[in-house]
């Protein structure tokens, strides 16, 4: 792992640490109420929001491990391994953008196209 | 756009700018013979193939415009938008190892998604 020092990274840690350990609640100590979040399904706005997106891959992640972590006084970005349980070798990023210690804007990046292909395999099972 | 000044992301910079401005040669001088990059469809090993994966993308570009990029000594971490001419929104995300001026490792990360979406789209037509 590659990180660097500043504000906004040790927000972005705090919460991806939060988060990938299962604490939606403390994870949410970082968001921001006014939240803009843009994600592979679009767009996502308010904290209550982000919670529901962010939700569920807390209750099907196995577990997560930091690639490279970068930051500066506003700015931190950060790309991790997650393994799911429908899907097991799931990378991310997201480049959040800090105030006040909390995330205001997120750009959050994940590939859809193997949780689609393990949804439909659960369809087709159920 | 975020940036830090150091020889990993000088390179991962030039081979950004290179390939996003069509010129496929003078990125895949910045691409080491033996990279090893994990995309989303798989691994990726050799120039030649990582060429054969990054050129479709170079084909279909309309524009591409830097989120962040931050990097050290050897490591160099970047987000970016893309429009390319099937998927309007294709952000990206790349964290490259680089070795004398090379990129010797990368994690390539998108949504596969929107581009299955819009093939599928392209198969019905025709």
């Amino acid at each position: 792992m590659t990180d660097r020092t500043g504000p906004a990274l040790a927000t972005a840690l705090a919460y991806h640490e939060a988060w990938t350990g299962g604490d939606l609640d403390r994870a949410m100590t970082y968001i921001a109420d006014d939240i803009v979040c843009d994600a592979p399904a679009g767009r996502i706005e308010g904290a209550a929001a982000y919670r529901d997106f962010i939700g569920p891959f807390t209750g099907i992640l196995v577990r997560a491990e930091m690639i490279a972590a970068f930051g500066d006084e506003e700015t931190a970005l950060v790309m991790y391994d997650t393994e799911t349980i429908p899907v097991r070798n799931a990378p991310g990023a997201e480049c959040v953008t800090v105030k006040d210690g909390r995330i205001i804007r997120s750009r959050f990046l994940f590939d859809r196209a193997p949780f689609q292909t393990a949804a439909e395999a659960a369809a087709e099972i159920s």
